[in-house]
């Protein structure tokens, strides 16, 4: 009964071709940024070089992009529909964590790079709205847990702040994958010198695929949550569903 | 009957407090990028020299940011709920071409300039997705005019293609913004040299703060267009409104 959770089969198999078009966009990227590092950079590791900047594109674009990307979507899978909110709830959470912490990282690693080579910190446009989308993104999941997870919030303010929960999701995520488009732009800029960026070396172009790679992966996740008929049903629905299923098994 | 139009007036209220600062911001970024080329850079003139280039930030930011803005909340204004959807429709298409000429002037300025100082075009990642976003918005224009203005499309198809249209819409738009990021992050980094942009001198935090207030005009720009309760109400319900209001004047 693989099309239970879903109205129509072709809306399901439309779901279907999606995530994994949006899954295969990011995990290429992911793999795109490693080839960036280990290919025509130096590679990586935690020594105040060049090699422990490279930290912060692999993981900003495997955690801040790829696995909130994938926690922006969890709700959407049918296949969970059968599984409690709150187990959700907490995958969802749990995701975002992990992307939390992995942005942390990786500014750690551009502070600790600019401190050793007396870069000053701080002074572009990408890192300030960057740090401004890290900040906004822990208090997203500070505030998410304490609404959306603790059982203390009583339902309307629930269902008041759940809207501007989804919006400051989707907005925060968007202006991640700007920063990180602005990133490369820097990045292409220092450390292309000759040939330079204008050249386009292979380099140049390589990195602009990987930019391209994430628009579209953004422009997939917002395409897979933005579409009501989409969402994880009600409770009640989801209960008859799993009724009705477990009765045709 | 200021109020007619909205179901509560602190609603409206609302509403009309977004509209104020999103307009303000909008209009706040249109002057910063006049005091950057003018009082930062070489003014503006169509010569070939820099003052040419400049018109590309200024143009920008004024129809592919500002007036592509205003073009997408154009129907959630209660006051023009009155009008007829025809006209609406008109004001929208007007103001995204407008948006369009600007869009690809401000192109031209900077192909102009290339040419003129031998440097390559279209190298880099903010040229490749500032053109690719050109293209999804000159096609989503002409798109939108075929389907919803003119006469032709059966009710159907203009109902299955809305909300598509609405995603390429506000996915273009954010795009938009995000290109105009990259390019401020290239045009600091070209044009700072002593003092450079990571020494921070006031023309970098100025742009810098231009940057910010192009990323709270956009967010502004989607929570107002994503709010289900502000969307004009279909024709009858309108109609129905506008039939109230005459009784009660």
């Amino acid at each position: 009964m693989l099309c239970v959770p879903l109205p129509h089969c072709s809306d399901y198999g439309r779901f279907l071709a999606l995530l994994v078009s949006a899954l295969l966009v990011g995990f290429v990227s992911v793999i795109f940024s490693l080839v960036w590092v280990f290919h025509y950079r130096e590679g990586l590791s935690w020594d105040g070089s060049a090699r422990e900047f490279n930290w912060h594109p692999v993981l900003v674009i495997t955690g801040f992009v790829f696995i909130q990307g994938i926690a922006i979507i969890v709700y959407r899978l049918p296949w969970t529909w059968k599984c409690s909110k709150l187990l959700m709830k907490f995958i969802h959470a749990g995701l975002n964590t992990i992307a939390m912490i992995l942005a942390i990282v990786s500014m750690v690693a551009v502070f600790e790079y600019h401190n050793a080579r007396n870069i000053p910190n701080m002074y572009s446009l990408h890192s300030w709205i960057g740090l401004t989308a890290v900040i906004f993104y822990s208090l997203q999941l500070f505030l998410g847990f304490a609404v959306f997870l603790l059982p203390f919030a009583p339902v309307p303010l629930r269902a008041a702040l759940l809207p501007i929960h989804v919006y400051s999701g989707l907005t925060i995520f968007a202006t991640v994958i700007a920063t990180a488009l602005m990133g490369i732009t820097e990045k292409l800029i220092f450390s292309l010198k000759s040939p330079a960026y204008s050249a386009s070396p292979p380099e140049a172009t390589f990195v602009n695929c990987l930019g391209l790679l994430l628009v579209i992966f953004g422009a997939l996740i917002l395409w897979m949550a933005s579409r009501p008929h989409w969402k994880r049903p009600p409770e009640e629905n989801a209960k008859v569903l799993l009724t009705e299923e477990r009765s045709l098994n």
